[in-house]
Formats: structure tokens, sequence, C-alpha cells
């Protein structure tokens, strides 16, 4: 009896995008552990329970859930979008490896989602058709000087960068100071793209130029793209413009 | 009467992992166009009519299926994993830009889905579980000293990187020159992981150390991962290792 962990992505909120296999982990599942607003996305089932907490408390989210299927239960715990993608995958993982030999016996599954930077991009066209990186401008794990170090890094090699977890109310200042740096490597018109709550009712995504890009744009649950010197806009007459990165870099730049 | 264009991602080869919203997207469709062996994947449907086309002719199919919607049809490219990366969605942007204008007026949709990255990484642990750059290996589109710079930029930075393209039979050497270059950043014992055909009866997932990684573990199909100085592999008795990134970075390294 060593119980088994699903460890599953929602997708983007709304249940057109929950792929079946996700559907089917959270199905099969006795309980349920996971950030309330993800949790609430989730059909109730007779006769499982749900262990909702804070968005902060991953490790010990994880831990929970880790010992409540070592008893032998069927556990899931949900993420939003991916769960490898800065989510529960990682946190679940790091606990493992720290925590008693019954967890690593656990029969642990991992069900990928649509996350965040791919729903935003298929909303205005390819901007990330091309290289990217995806970085998180949280500085609660890693200090500020390697996200600044990471940003140079993948501006100046031209790479598209997509930012998870921009703002919160802890973290009022870093996004503009990303924005400031970023603009030290590219033109002004490089186009950055806002995304939040995709396929919900309150979506909303806009495209902007680096040159008036600002904090205000962004919150907690809002992910940004920025563009690379490659990146277009095709305008369109009637419909909000596309924009993309093309397959084809003709030159290495100086 | 301005036609429909919908660019689908399949995501892995199996349709548990197919989202609601890209099924009904192919099963409204009055003719798909894809590469051959994305397009086989699909159901059936009465009254679609099917275009199979090489997979290096992205170009030209996509400028067939906007000229096909262009003339008011109800239109959708597939795409494997998901559209946005390295896959159809930017070739249908870029036709858009250089194409007549009834292609801009079209009602266009991109439909995300699991790229190769997600659904690889899920299977072993949360190695992209921490900041990452994403990377064509093709220089068919782009110089070879581009990638050598990304490359650089990546790994110096300590982003873990995800690998597309590995490898082709007009592109022998590329894999393995890649790998000899991020041997010179990143210590021999970072974890490397090769994953093809996943969820497909031929999955394959393999975990190898980057003083051992070689060309003989990747082809056209495969996703590549590389490591970063903080990624972790954790052994199980009886199970397949597990491999991820930590949350935390402790340091800025010199």
């Amino acid at each position: 009896m060593s119980g088994h962990l699903a460890v599953v992505g929602l997708g983007p909120g709304d249940a057109r995008y929950l792929t079946p296999e996700a559907d089917a982990a959270l199905a099969a599942a006795q309980s349920l552990y996971g950030y309330a607003p993800y949790l609430d996305r989730v059909p109730l089932r007779a006769g499982q329970s749900r262990h909702a907490s804070d968005n902060r408390e991953e490790s010990a989210r994880a831990a929970a859930a880790l010992a409540h299927a070592a008893q032998g239960a069927r556990v899931a715990v949900v993420s939003g979008g991916d769960p490898g993608i800065f989510a529960m995958a990682a946190a679940i993982c790091e606990a493992i490896e720290s925590g008693p030999e019954s967890w690593r016996a656990l029969d642990l599954t991992i069900v990928p989602g649509i996350t965040a930077m791919l729903a935003v991009a298929a909303r205005v066209g390819a901007p990330l058709g091309h290289d990217f990186c995806t970085l998180s401008l949280s500085d609660n794990l890693k200090p500020w000087e390697l996200i600044e170090q990471r940003l140079d890094a993948a501006a100046s090699a031209g790479f598209v960068i997509a930012l998870y977890n921009p703002v919160s109310r802890a973290r009022p200042w870093q996004f503009g100071a990303a924005i400031d740096r970023l603009r030290g490597h590219l033109p002004p018109s490089t186009p950055v793209i806002f995304g939040r709550s995709i396929a919900r009712p309150d979506e909303c995504v806009s495209v902007v130029a680096l040159e008036t890009a600002d904090a205000a744009h962004a919150d907690m649950a809002t992910l940004v793209i920025v563009g690379s010197r490659e990146t277009r806009v095709i305008a369109r007459s009637g419909r909000s413009p596309l924009v993309y990165t093309p397959r084809a870099v003709a030159e290495v730049s100086a």
C-alpha cells in the first residue's frame, strides 16, 4: 500500500482547456489539495475531501499531500496552468528529497497543463514563435541581482522573455525595475504583451510598446511577454493586432 | 464572408492530452491542413477535406490554408504540441504579414496545446521548475553562430535549457556541437533528459549525465532538457529517478 500522488495542471481558468488526462486524475482522487481559487475550479465529486491553503504555503501543502498519500490514499494536488512551470511539481520534488523514505516509494504522476505563457501567446499570435526565456520575477526565493543578470543575458542574446509573477503586494517595485533594465537592451517600440485571466470572464490582454509599459499594466495574476528585436506587430483593420516572432533570423547582431 | 482559420495544438500524441477546445475547433472545421502524421491523429469526420503536406513545407501550407479560408471556408491547421512553439502559428503570421489584405480580415483563432517540453518535464519531475530557456537547434533559419551565442548566454546565466529540433538528417553534427559547448559551462554530472513520443506506444524518456550525453540519444522527434547547476536528481528504489530544479537559488554564482 504505497499510495498515489498526482500533481495536476488545470490550464487557464476554463474547463475547455482542461485535458481529459487531468480530468481523469481529478476524478480518481480521494483527496484534493491546492490553493483555494484553483480548487474552486474543480467540480465537486461525492466522497472527495478538499484541503485548501494559501498561495504562499506551497511547501506545507506539498508535505501535507505527500504525508496523506503515504498513508495509502489517492491524492491530487492541483496547480493552475502547468504544474511544472513555477508551480507545485518542484515543491513536491523538494519535499520528497528532504522527506521520509516512504515518500520516494509513492506512485507519483505529474499531469501537464496549458501554462499561462502558451495561453497568452495564443491570444495575440505567435510571440514565442522563436527562441525565448521564461523567468520568474519573484525575488522571494532568489537574489534580485540574479534576476538582473538573467534579464541582461536573455535580452542581449535576442531571446523573447516571458515573465511570471511580475508583481505582488510584497514586491511593488521589481517589475518597473525589470522593464527599465530591458529598455537598456531593446528598442522603445519593442512589443510588450500583458495577459491575465485567459478564458475567464475577466480576461484581459493588451499590447503596448516597451517605452510605455509600466507596472500599472500588471498584477500578481498577469503574464508578461517582452518581445525581442525581431518581434513584429501586424495591424489589422477592425481586429486587434497580431504579434509574432518570425522563425528566421538573418544575421547575428553585433 | 470573411472565413475562419483555427491553428490548433494537438499536444503530445494521445487524445488524453487534446483539450476540449482543440477538439471542438477540429470538429467545426470544413478543411484540415497539416503535416501528415499530425493529421493522422485527428478523427475522421464526414464532409471534412484533408490536405496533408511535408514537414518542411510550413510556408506553403500556411498560404494554402489562408487562401482557402479567405474564400469563406472554415479551415483548421493542426500542429503537434503547441502551435506557438516552433510550429505553425508563426508561419501563419508570416504569411499574413506578406499576403493579401483579405488574409488580415480573417477570423483567426490559435488554440494552445501541451508543448513537448511540458510533456517531457512532467514525465521526470520538474526540471523546468525554475528559470529556463527554450531554443531550436535548427540552423536552417538562423546562423549557427547565433545558436552558439544563445547557448553560452543561457548556460552562463544559470537557465535550464530546453532544446527543440536537436537533430535531423540534414543536420547531423549540430547537437553534438551544442552538447560540447554546454560542457564548457556546466559540471559533467549535470542531468540531461531525452524524451520522445510522449503518451504514444513508443514513448522513450531517459536521463543521462552531461558527460555521457551524445547525439545517439536524439533524433528529429526528441526534446532535450539540459539542467542548470541547480538541477537535482532524486534516486528512488524500484522507480525511475526524479529530476527537478529547485525554486530557490541562494546565491549569485561568480
